[in-house]
């Protein structure tokens, strides 16, 4: 059903970023690979981009990890997701209607792409062009109030109506407001957990009207149960998918705060609606406030800020593709012990690494992939790392 | 009981000023004259600054005020207040407790003197020393919910607490939560009315619980009732007793952002407690926000405004004395004609008057004078003035 072309297979998560839009489309051999790399023991999107730009593509990088893990130290054997299991992942999304798709490609969402911890491969359900469209987020308390639930139902549809598809994640109380208002506007609703496992489970009923005019996506497997770690992380879906996150009755402490800061992070624009001092589901909206967010009583307050953005001409070229080596450089005993010597538990910049150990930052790359694969090596921000 | 000092008869509203905190009193006598100015027709502060400043007393003002409004060309006639009134008036405030305390004494409010239609007498009841305290406004809906009554209470016992006495307007809602939190603190009401006519009636027992540790000020005649449009221009005491205006639920049009405009114009700061969308009550405190107003949700957010202020030294040189002129000068009749044709309807500078008349600056003013007094002038902000 899917037109199939095919692509380099030197294919890089930086090429792929360059040829946005343009239609570049995995193989299904290719996909097979990227969904086993992105399931595999170690590998988050950041590795997975690393292991795709050193070695060229998700197979070699596969045929690589067990003696990266080795040369790691890894402690215990590092699971690589099984081609059979894989298999299947696919084919049971294919008969739900799922669709994975990669980085890169035409329909995977243009704004997420660009946050530099982009899921390799987004599961979607639903009407795929809903991820094209301009996108709000709109994310606030569990336990909202019926104002605050009423203001994001008003809101989602004055966005609606205004053209912008309005991405949340599928909760209880602000979320679930946004999401019913916006349904034949179009929604997406980010989840924690795989696609057929649906959190609250009481939702099952909003996921399935979100279908014909919205999507729901996640980064993780197919059965997957969602746990409460993962929530910030899948926070970050939300925010990326937006050009602006809207917090609507936040507490202290609480995730939609995550999900603005992940916003800021994302250099995505934060709005906030205030509410009563008294309340304290309204202490960490009035506190973005505060701190400088765009203050909300309307539509129009957000479309203030989100339309002079979208007339701007997204420089892609800043993502900075890496180029791919061939053969990859292989680290000496003496020169990978040096570098791993200048580790601890201490967060080091990658780029103090590579100056202290006067190894190239080729070399010390691969010594932190070999790291990272045997679940020794934490990445921070800021090209920060450390070890576990 | 009051000690009496001899101040110079050329005592000028200007010299006043700049005696601040030196304990300049007028003798009874003068504040006689001072009263009767103020009471007669067609004299608001301005124009009473104007006349103290050209003719260097109320007294000499009184004397002219019969011929400024006959060259003036008033159509009927010119009342002047009586003495034997302002005798009673004065017995009448004695007998009740009130003082009327007169611009630039040491009793008058600090800030509110600043102001440049600072009225030159205040009635003042209860505590004088509440009215050298640094103090803050807080306004807002009479309507107003109960998490913002609360807001109110909580706001004003803990600026109290910190130091702050609250002024505000004895209104139901928000005024009356303010006030009723800081009763042992200090609190000032600004009364529309005169200060034997507490409104709304029901607060009269409010109004005397202010009185052991705080203030009803009023600009009005004993015996006077409020009406709609008085209280605007009391909103102006408010802000102007402050260093800022806090407001918390404002309605659009509401008494609560004429208070907050007038702050601005005082050059006071102005604060706004976030309120839900939903609520009328909040469009206008929240409309405040978005034009810039500092979000206060607890007193720490006025507290780190206002404090730095009051370290500042406040330059009274800047309000300008002017000096007084003996013998003033009068404008022939062919001069006076010149400068009245110049004025019409529309607002025209006085700048442009003193430089189309050809005119002198001073022959300008006593021309503007006599129209006033005359009932046929009108006065703008920015030194505006047209013919009514």
């Amino acid at each position: 059903m899917a037109e199939v072309r095919h692509a380099a297979s030197a294919l890089t998560v930086g090429a792929h970023l360059a040829a946005t839009g343009t239609g570049v489309r995995l193989s299904d051999e290719q996909r097979l690979d990227w969904l086993r790399l992105i399931r595999s023991d170690n590998v988050g999107p950041r590795t997975f981009r690393s292991l795709i730009n050193h070695y060229g593509s998700a197979r070699a990088a596969l045929a690589a990890l067990p003696e990266l893990a080795r040369r790691g130290g890894a402690k215990g054997p590092t699971r690589i997701y099984p081609r059979d299991q894989a298999e299947r992942e696919l084919e049971r999304a294919q008969a739900l209607g799922i669709a994975f798709i990669a980085l890169g490609e035409a329909d995977y969402p243009h704004r997420l792409q660009m946050i530099d911890d982009a899921p390799p491969l987004i599961a979607v359900r639903g009407a795929l062009p809903v991820l094209a469209r301009p996108t709000v987020a709109l994310v606030g308390a569990r336990n909202a109030s019926a104002a605050g639930v009423k203001f994001a139902e008003r809101l989602a549809r004055d966005l609606g109506e205004a053209g912008f598809a309005i991405a949340s994640g599928l909760a209880r109380g602000i979320d679930a407001g946004a999401h019913r208002a916006s349904l034949e506007t179009g929604t997406i609703a980010a989840l924690a957990g795989g696609l057929d496992r649906i959190y609250p489970p009481e939702h099952a009923g909003l996921a399935d009207a979100i279908l014909p005019h919205g999507a729901l996506i996640s980064e993780m497997p197919l059965g997957y149960e969602p746990r409460a770690r993962d929530f910030p992380r899948r926070n970050r879906l939300i925010s990326g998918l937006a050009l602006g996150v809207v917090v609507i009755e936040a507490a202290q402490r609480s995730g939609s705060l995550i999900t603005a800061r992940l916003a800021l992070e994302q250099g995505r624009e934060v709005f906030a609606v205030p509410g009563s001092p008294i309340d304290p589901r309204c202490e960490g909206s009035n506190g973005l406030l505060k701190q400088g967010a765009t203050l909300v009583t309307e539509a129009a307050d957000v479309l203030n800020v989100v339309r002079p953005i979208l007339g701007q001409r997204i420089d892609l070229s800043a993502q900075e593709p890496e180029r791919p080596l061939s053969p990859p450089g292989e680290p000496e005993d003496d020169e990978r012990a040096r570098i791993v010597g200048l580790l601890g538990p201490t967060p080091v910049s990658i780029d103090d690494l590579v100056r202290l150990s006067g190894s190239s930052p080729t070399i010390v790359r691969v010594v932190l992939l070999e790291l990272e694969i045997a679940g020794r090596l934490e990445r921070h921000g800021g090209g920060l790392v450390s070890l576990v």
